[in-house]
Formats: structure tokens, sequence, C-alpha cells
């Protein structure tokens, strides 16, 4: 492609609207422009990206046995009212109603539409496991749509839907779908994690979140320095199991006055022990009753983990009305003691002798609190993983890292499938309840976390399978007519060769095109100026490492097709 | 990709609300689901003719210098509102509020979005001509969605937008259209032709429908038998001038009764002269008044030909009050004579002497009328064509044909620009309105068009550019040993070849497979049964001509290559 007819504006300054660097950059590359909130202009630079991703997702999903459909993205009302999430999406959902004032949304996802069709199409075990995808454009209309293709409200995502006659099935479904991930994102030449996730409000128990790793990712990732483990913050289990207290100094359990004192650092201070010599007791609430969670005070309490071992998914923090009824004080000054409602806590407090508690009165705290002065429900994994704690796989050690989630899949169950009715017949002719799964990819979302990953303060650096260009051919000064006509020919040579070239011919200063080059960050330059031609040679560079050679011109093609291979 | 697996439900009985035989097929062959009314399920077998569809178009709208960008399917209100066209698009248009209050629509088109783009984004001559092309989804609201993707209100639609700094570059990228879309159709193996048609109220003078030709086609195309030329009906020229008048008889003019005969048919009989003895008078309305136009009685008025030369854009078939206003008389009874209006005639009725027009008086008419008993402001082709007429260019006969509109390309002139205001400095840094084209393709419309010319009473008969696959590969029994070897062999040789296969491995009855095979449609069928594999044959047959032939195995891969080529 010829840079000069190319519709490729680039910006030199950062667009005062964009907060992150890959919105910065999508926008100052030319590969988007913003069209309303959250709603953009594809260029065709940002389209061919797009589309290399796109044909990646493509290839590894049919290889993985999926086949590709297209729904609609216009969907009826009747079909969300029959899972109820008509009422329970929110605002999220794009709704409208049509010219004869039938009711219809902008599908943010396609379960229901994809259930729909496989319960009338599907009668028999034979049919199935079937395993579907699309490439479509969802709307959510986010109340604080931003940074670019990274959360917009208009978005393309690869969304697939698997059928299975059980849970066995269901789970080979999951793993297929596991492995085309790891191969898709490794094929778009990213750094990423597969990492547990919460299966939340969906239910079952099998959910992964696909985490390209970069400085500025909004998600905390859980990893292990060793193995493969991995997990969000909320899901990451730390290792260990109950132990059994040291022996106790024998000191009288006391109450304290601390007025005002309400955090663990104010409190440690004032009575001169160690944060991990207290231990706070937080309150939840939930549709079953309140509880109290004992952690460490150098630890967090994960509300996830405490839902899991309580059974009540709806606990969440009292709220302040909550915790002075329960505990009769303000909140900062709960504890364990004489408190009439169940117990929880974290396996590090059971080795845990003399430490200090809130005493359930407003300003104090007791001291030389022992577990024998209350009673537990149970021990369990109920605190937020930190840095530095032991891999629950491998034992090795435990990092934090910053992640984007580009993919996401989730073993369902039957939670659509029997509320549609999507049954099939067994070799025995008993009707059965198929079992699903679902599987997403962010399309516009993956490129966006790929410039986040890849890129310095000049711009954007591609990785080769999904750059919108393998070369950016620079001809320094198209005025010097050997310089031209060398140009001309390698473009040629190039193209014929199949390998995709943006040859900037413009008429344009050197300064302006080398400054471009960076920021559209295509993999390979090849630069031809007057000074090496005069040698008979070009500079090839790589855009990634900077480094770059000078090459005689006549093999200048086969080492481009060397670093491409 | 092995029918067992695949998901591929096709039908045996013909849908009960599907009109047109694409729908019917298209729906028993697997490749669409009703979601809702207009709304479609794409199914896998679908989407590959869909796919492939679109692989043309991309390829050759390439070639032709067009970009390919991706636009929202969403678009703000602001930018409609800006062309007044929110008001006038009606309730085709979807529209929807987001959670902010703030007014959308589905694009059912892109000139707005586009517009504001390159208004932002060119600022001088250099960066013109530019063509920007996507394929996109789009919505329109039709009060009576039928025929399947034929006319869906969710439909994909390829749309291109030319913008050049002047009409002569304009008319280039016209004819840079013409040619692609003429390669885009004869690639997809499609019989058409191209026609010209109004512009409308678009204003311009260039624009040519792309219609797929197929007996139960909507549109009725006038189409030369010899040359290129075609036109719809409401624009086929008719050839000739006009001429004078014969030698009239001398007899006098005369008024005489016609009660009840309104019609050309009855007064001509009651008269007992030729139909093209009469002159027809039709009364047409518009802004500038009312206006007569005289056509031999066995001719049609044509009043987008009235329109133009009359240069009133509103006229229209007057009501019976005007027609009553005007002539004293109810309508059938209008004349010439003594008529107050401004009066058109048709070139054949230049050379009409002692004709019979109405009498502007109920059940009257006048005999021996003559072109000196009335003033007529012009001549000119005011009528309909009719299978017969010499062709405008080239003499030769015209026939009527009728045809499947899936392309559409207009020069669309300033309108766009200059209200939006996408201008350009030039060459003399003067500031200029870019002057544009707009060029549509339905791409679900010519799969759906290439289904109503290419079928039988069985099933569909794919061209082989846009077939599903190329090869339906059939074992006529697999639990034979030596069938099911055979079959799985070729299966494994034909898709290592890079062949497109369809390998029916079900275990059903032959009967049912081959019933499949037929409704859908693949070009070649391959089958393999017990009875010539004991001659090591196979049978190749052809979908489109029935022709079939038993085949060497060992030769039968390049018996297929040989058909591909």
């Amino acid at each position: 492609m010829r840079y000069s007819k190319y519709f490729l504006p680039t910006l030199r300054e950062i667009p005062a609207d964009a907060e992150v660097i890959s919105h910065q950059l999508m926008l100052r590359a030319g590969m988007i422009r913003r069209v309303a909130a959250g709603i953009y202009d594809i260029l065709p630079i940002g389209l061919r990206v797009i589309r290399k991703v796109e044909n990646i997702i493509r290839e590894e999903m049919d290889r993985a046995g999926a086949q590709e459909v297209f729904l609609p993205s216009i969907l009826p009302a009747e079909l969300w009212q029959e899972t109820g999430r008509w009422d329970l999406y929110g605002k999220e959902l794009l709704r409208m109603k049509d010219r004869h004032d039938r009711e219809f949304c902008y599908g943010p996802t396609h379960e229901e539409v994809i259930t729909d069709l496989v319960r009338r199409e599907v009668r028999s075990y034979r049919q199935l496991p079937v395993n579907l995808y699309q490439i479509q454009t969802k709307f959510r209309d986010e109340i604080r749509p931003r940074f670019g293709l990274m959360r917009g409200r208009e978005f393309s995502m690869k969304d697939a839907y698997s059928f299975d006659r059980d849970r066995e099935g269901a789970e080979k479904s999951y793993q297929a779908m596991f492995d085309a991930y790891t191969a898709i994102f490794t094929r778009c030449g990213l750094e990423f994690r597969a990492v547990e996730a919460d299966t939340g409000k969906i239910g079952g128990s099998l959910s992964h979140e696909f985490m390209v790793l970069a400085d500025t990712g909004e998600d905390r990732v859980v990893a292990c320095k060793l193995c493969d483990y991995a997990a969000n913050l909320e899901m990451a289990e730390v290792a260990g199991e109950a132990g059994k207290p040291g022996k106790a100094s024998g000191k009288t359990i006391e109450q304290v006055q601390t007025p005002g004192l309400k955090t663990v650092e104010d409190v440690s201070e004032f009575l001169k022990v160690n944060s991990d010599d207290l231990v706070k007791t937080i309150i939840l609430s939930g549709d079953g009753g309140p509880v109290g969670v004992m952690v460490r005070g150098d630890h967090e309490v994960n509300p996830v983990k405490v839902r899991r071992i309580v059974g009540d998914d709806t606990l969440d923090l009292a709220e302040p009305d909550v915790v002075a009824g329960v505990t009769g004080a303000p909140i900062g000054y709960a504890g364990p003691v004489d408190l009439k409602i169940p117990l929880y806590a974290d396996h590090a407090v059971s080795v845990m002798t003399d430490f200090v508690t809130g005493a359930n009165e407003a300003d104090a705290h007791m001291i030389n609190v022992n577990l024998a002065y209350f009673e537990i429900s149970s021990f369990g994994d109920l605190r937020e993983a930190v840095e530095g704690d032991p891999c629950p796989r491998c034992g090795g050690e435990m990092i934090f890292l910053r992640g984007i989630e580009v993919g996401h899949i989730f073993y369902l169950g039957n939670k659509y499938s029997k509320t549609m009715d999507a049954v099939f017949l067994d070799e025995n002719g008993v009707e059965k309840i198929t079992e699903m799964g679902c599987f997403g990819i962010g399309v516009g979302r993956t490129a966006a976390a790929a410039v986040e990953q890849n890129h310095d303060s000049n711009g954007i650096i591609w990785p080769m399978p999904i750059a919108p260009f393998q070369v950016y051919l620079l001809s320094v000064n198209p005025s010097e007519n050997s310089v031209m006509e060398t140009s001309e020919k390698l473009y040629e040579t190039l193209t014929e060769s199949g390998i995709e070239v943006l040859y900037d011919d413009r008429d344009e200063r050197p300064g302006v095109k080398f400054k471009d080059a960076d920021l559209i960050g295509i993999p390979l330059r090849l630069t031809v100026g007057k000074k090496a031609l005069a040698e008979v040679k070009a500079e090839l560079k790589e855009r990634a490492t900077g480094s770059d050679v000078k090459l005689p011109i006549e093999g200048i093609i086969d080492a481009i097709k060397d670093r491409l291979a």
C-alpha cells in the first residue's frame, strides 16, 4: 500500500480525551476515530489489525471443532424475558421498539439466541456435542465508556457456546476452548496468563480469564513464578490449613482503652505490637444473616471465599447499622469474644496466641486474647493472597502482575438450557438437559491490549502476527531519482513476494516519515536513502529492538524473508 | 467437514411462512433460521456462502483502489439531523435512546458517518480521491419484511463512498465501481445486467442498478438482445424523435357519444378502430400545476420521463378532483382540444392523423382529431418502453426480463458534502466541496438471488464460486467396510488437496442422503457405493447438468481438479 494514497491520518499531539496509552496511540496512529462516547470508526490500518486477530481466532476455533454462525444483533425481548434477563440486565442493555411497538434489544451477549436455535434443531444425543461461535458486534451501554477500544459501548466479540450431553462432555469442550484460547493468544504474539476466575452469579465451578500482561492493566493477577498457576485476586488460593496454636503466655485477657483508634496501623502502634499480632473481625451480612470473619491484622478478608465457605452468595461487607446491631459498637471495634453470630477464621488465625482484637465497644480493644475464649464455626482460606505467599500448586513464590482481560471462558451447566428447555433424547430415549459452556474474546480489546503491552515513548511496537503490515518501506527523499527508482523496485518485489508493505512514498520531510514509522509501529523498517544507496545498500531496522543494519540491496528481500520466517 | 458433526438441519417440508423459492430453499437447506420478522440466524453452511460473496467483493473493491473501514452500527442522531434525514427517514429508521437519554439510530446507510469522518480528516486536494467501503450489518425497519434474506430488516451490505475533487474525478470513481461490480457479479457466477436507474430524489444523473436475472425477480428490466443496454422500466429510453404527421383524411372533427366507455379497449371496440388510432390524454399534477400528457392508445405514460421534460419532480397522476377541475369531466374522457393546461406529447403522437381522443365531457369522445386543433408545448420520449421497441443504442430488439436488484451505484454530487461541509483546499488554496458517490451491494441478497436464479424442483444449484463446498462426498452405505474405507480415504485426499468437501458420513438411508445432496446443491457429487466399488469406481455427478460418470477411483481426484480448474 502506498502511503500517499492511504487513508491514514496520524496525529502528533496526544488527544485530550484519551486517558490510556492504547487509546492515545490508536488515535494517533490513525487506527480509530471517535463517533460518539464509546463508539468508533475503525480506519483502514486499524481494520487490518482487527482482521488479523479475527483470522487467528477463526482458525483456532475451527481447528478445535467449533462451527461459525452469524446471529442477529437486534434481538426480540421475548427470548430475554424467558431467562429473566430482560429485567435483570438493567441499563447496560440497549433497548428499543420497532415500528410495530415490539420490544427489542441490541445483543450484549447471545446465550438466549443460541439456546433458542439449539433447542429447535437438536433432538438427539447424536447431534451432540456442538460448539457454535460467531464474531459479531455487541453493544453494552456502559455508564462511563472510555479507553477507546478497551472498553467501548459498541465492540466486536468472538462468542462461542458449547452444548454437551453431560458434565463430562462439557468439561472436554471447556478444555478444548482453554487450549484454543492458549493457541490464539500465543499466535497473536502476546504475553498472557490463564487465570482462575470467579464464576459469580453464573454458577458452576469452572471459569478462566485470559489476561494479557501489561503494567497498565486494570486487573490484578496473582501468579506463580515457577508454574502455570494464576488467578485473579478474588480467586487466588492461599496454601495451608488450620494448625494448632502455640503455648499461650498465660496473661489474663484484658480490655484496654484505644480512643479513636480504629485501624490496624493505629492500634498496633499505640499498643506497641506488630500488625500480625492483631486479628481483624469483619462483619459480613447476607440473606442468611450476618457472620463474623477473622483474619490476621496484616491480611485482608476475601468476600468471594467467605461466600463459598458460608454457602451464602449474597454476603457482603455489612453496613454500619448492621455492625452496630451485632457488636454494639461502631465499625473498627468488632471482636470475637461474646459475639452472638457465627464466626469463621482464616487458617493463619488458627496458630495465633495472645492476640489483640476489638472489644465490641467504642474506643476499646482486648489484649491477650486466645482461641479458647470463643467458638469458631470453621477455619478456612478466607483471606486475599499477598505477594510472597507460596503457590498452592507447586509451592513456588507468588507474585502480583497486572493484566487486561481479553478472554473469558465459563462452564455454564444448565442455567440457560434448563430455563429454555434445550433438551435432547439420550441413547435410551430419555429426555435430558444439555450442558452448556460459553467462551468470549474481545477482538478490539485484544488489539488494544497488544498496544498496552507493546509500545515505547515513540509509538506502537506491533507483534509480527497482528501487525497491520510487515514492512514499512521508507523512501527518505523521493525527489532523488535513484532513491525513488530503488524504492519503487523494492516495493514491487516485496509485494510480489507476498510481503505486506506500507510504502511511505510521500513527499514529506524525512523527520516526519521516521516519526510516523515509529508511531505506527510496523515491525521492520526498510529505509532507502541517498547515502546508503551510494554503497548500493539500504537500512533494515527492527522496531522492537531498535537494531539496524545496512545490507546490500541485492540480498535485502531474502534478509526480510528470513526475519519473517 | 463431516456431515455427522456438522450443524446442518435440513427440512423435507416447505416451511409455511416462506413465500419465495430462495427463502424456502435457504430454510430447507439449513442455511438460515428465523429469529423474528426479518431477522435471521445464519447457520454454518449459510455463512460459508456469505463469506465467499464477501471475499469476492473485498478482493474486487481492493483491486479498484477502495479501502476497507468499519463504521459503527449505532449512530448519533446529531449527524442525521445535520442532513435533515433524522426527520425525513420515517419509520424505517430504528431509533433508540441510550442510558443518558441521547438519541441514536441503527444505521440503515452511512453517508452521514463517512462524510463526517472525511470532513475531519481530509484537508488537501492531495488526499483525494479516496474511496472507503465497509461490509457491515444494516437495519431497516421494513413495514413488511419477508422473503428471507431477500428483504430482511437486519441485513449485511457492502457500502462504499467515494470522495473526489471534481465531477470528472467522481465520474472516474463511478466507472471504477461500475467495473468492480461487473467483476464481482461475474466472479460470483451470476447472470446479471447493469441497468440504468432513476436517481430520484438523490439528484445527479448517474445511477445503475445491478440486477441478477431470474424469472421470479420483482423488478422489470428492459434489455437489448444485441448490446449491453438495459434499464429498469421507468428509465428505459424509447428510440425515435418527433416526425411529421401524414396527410389527414379531411374529415371533420366530431364529437361522438361513448356512454360509460372509458378504456382504450372499450372505446376502440365501440368505434371499430385500432387502439393505436386513439390518443390518451393523461393529467398529471404537481407543484408547478397540472399538465396534460398525450400518448398513443396502446402506450403507457412514464411519469419519470414527464417529470424530467416538464422540470417538475413533484408531478404524479392527478387525483379525480383535479382531473375534473381541469377537464370538466370524470377520468377517462380527457382530450387535448380546448384544454387550458400545458400539453406534452410522446413522439409516437407526432405522426398521427384522424385520431380519437376524449371530449372533456362525460360519456363523449372526439373523432377525426388532428394536431392542428391544439397546441403542444413539446414532443418527447414520454412513454414506457414495450417489448419489440428498437434499442436506443444499437437498434436491436428490446426484450423484457425480470431481475433482483443486488447492487446500486449512485453519483451523489455534493448533496451530503455541501450540507455537512466536507471541503478541501485545491492546488490554489481555494476551498472546494468534495464530489461524492455511493455504491451498495446486498450481500445476503446476492446469495438469495443466486438461489432464485439457480435451482430446480429438488433444490439449490450453486454456482461454483459461491458454493458452500465444492464436492459432496456421499458414502452410500457406511456400514460396509470397503465403502467406508474408500470414502474416508477420498475425504482425506480431497481435503489435503485443498478441495472443500462436505462428507456425508451419516448412518442414514441412501435416499435421505441423495435428497439432502440435491437440496443443498453442492456443484459436484462424488458417490461411493458398493456396486461401483466392485469395479474400483465411484460416481461423479454434476448438480447443474445432472450428467454423471463412473470413474476409476485412482484418477478421480484429478478428474475433480480438472472440473474445478
